[in-house]
């Protein structure tokens, strides 16, 4: 049985990387690449200073990434896209012809708003998984800010920018984190009463951060955003939401 | 100016520092290390180790964590412990007659459920800050039950045990973080329709880990967290909770 280890690397800075990740990267003797993806040639490139940082002396097989199935209805189209990644990783490591372990290099956390547990448990013959946490942008995000994640014993709702656009604001939310949003869903909020820190390319050397009173703030990102991902031909970014509790 | 790093650890497994952690500690002059708390010797003990497989050689002061005033109402007590403990802090840097960068090591993420941020923000004159992020609680759970944390595109609510005991499953949530959960507040919750990824010790030798329908594993929950508890005399635990969505 093969050893699949799922590595989280945080989200840009190859400081993030853990002892542990470092440890699994170095035992490896297969890593897995993907050649496409946004801002492709940055992140492979990060991935592949990842490696040499840690002393990995894997071979490193690069795959293309399937592309994803336009005419099919969404769900069948992500399951579908899944199907064809597990065959790549499969393709791909019986060609490399490498016996040991095989790592992934994961972006932030595995379990962050990623597909690679789930792309990991349609394998077959089923390898013997393991997953090393990483630093995930929201983490990233706060560290940059110094800022706490949550007020004092207040909850936190993550959620992606297509909910925030799709269901507004989430019921008696008091602290909102944003992923995956392309369009600064976060204009499409009443202003009042809200705080933002905002960062893109966090952990990176690009990174930007801007924070405020969500309607001062707001025009600021927009513009900050869209320089930067003129700039870099691409963008990630991510922002914290927090209601002000009347005291 | 004091330079002070807030450094996070991670949740016990001493592997979980990352690389920029591991650099903060070892240009450390001085770590301070509170000698009070829940787990009060195995926790100390993990920081000394973490200290020394760092290779740090700063200087290592502990100091007595001061005690709450329980006859305080809630938001004072807390005010006042955290102005004590920035008092702590003070006292301590001052007598250690170190010159240098000052750190701190904090469990988990500094950004989640932590105070170190807000009294370090009580600190005068004020130190300059440095947060470096660490693989928090929920990050050693759903990497040790191989979960992702959210569905596909998915929201995820992070709480605490006093907040569902108090306000009950939050609106339209899907899937629930529970942290500070000193009372399996699980029961309390309607079973149908939920699952459970609970873990104890994430992350550490001693760690536990149940999960499964609530209502079949809430029982063996219950049990495995008394034997834990029963054998080491004190516990950490968190889980996720997650709704069936009818397919
Ligand atoms: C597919 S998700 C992956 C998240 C990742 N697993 C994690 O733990 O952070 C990608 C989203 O993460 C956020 N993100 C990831 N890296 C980032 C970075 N360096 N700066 C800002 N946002 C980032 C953005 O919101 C982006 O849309
Ligand atoms: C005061 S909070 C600190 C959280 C920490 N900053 C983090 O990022 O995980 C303490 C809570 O974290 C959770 N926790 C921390 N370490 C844990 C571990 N090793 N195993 C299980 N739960 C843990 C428990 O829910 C505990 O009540």
């Amino acid at each position: 049985m093969t050893d699949l280890w799922l590595v989280g690397i945080g989200t840009g800075n190859p400081d993030h990387l853990t002892l542990e990740g470092r440890r699994a990267l170095r035992e490896a003797a297969l890593v897995l690449i993907p050649r496409k993806g946004p801002g492709k040639d940055d992140l492979a490139a990060i991935r592949h200073g990842i490696l040499e940082a840690a002393g990995a002396k894997a071979a490193v097989a690069e795959f293309d990434m399937p592309v994803r199935d336009e005419t099919l209805p969404y769900g069948d189209r992500v399951d579908h896209w899944h199907d064809e990644i597990a065959n790549c990783w499969s393709d791909t490591i019986a060609r490399s012809d490498v016996a040991g372990p095989v790592a992934l290099l994961v972006w932030g956390d595995p379990g962050l708003y990623d597909s690679t547990l789930r792309i990991a448990g349609r394998l077959s013959p089923a390898p013997r998984v393991h997953v090393v946490p990483g630093i995930t942008a929201l983490q990233a995000l706060t560290a940059a800010h110094q800022i706490p994640f949550n007020t004092v014993n207040g909850a936190v709702t993550i959620t992606t920018g297509r909910r925030l656009r799709d269901h507004g604001w989430p019921g008696n939310a008091e602290t909102l984190a944003v992923m995956l949003d392309g369009e600064c869903s976060f204009l499409q909020l009443p202003p009042d009463h809200l705080t933002i820190w905002w960062g893109a390319f966090l952990g990176m050397a690009e990174q930007v951060l801007e924070s405020g009173p969500l309607d001062l703030a707001a025009p600021r990102i927009v513009e900050a955003r869209a320089t930067a991902r003129a700039r870099h031909g691409w963008i990630m970014d991510t922002y914290l939401l927090r209601r002000d509790i009347p005291s």
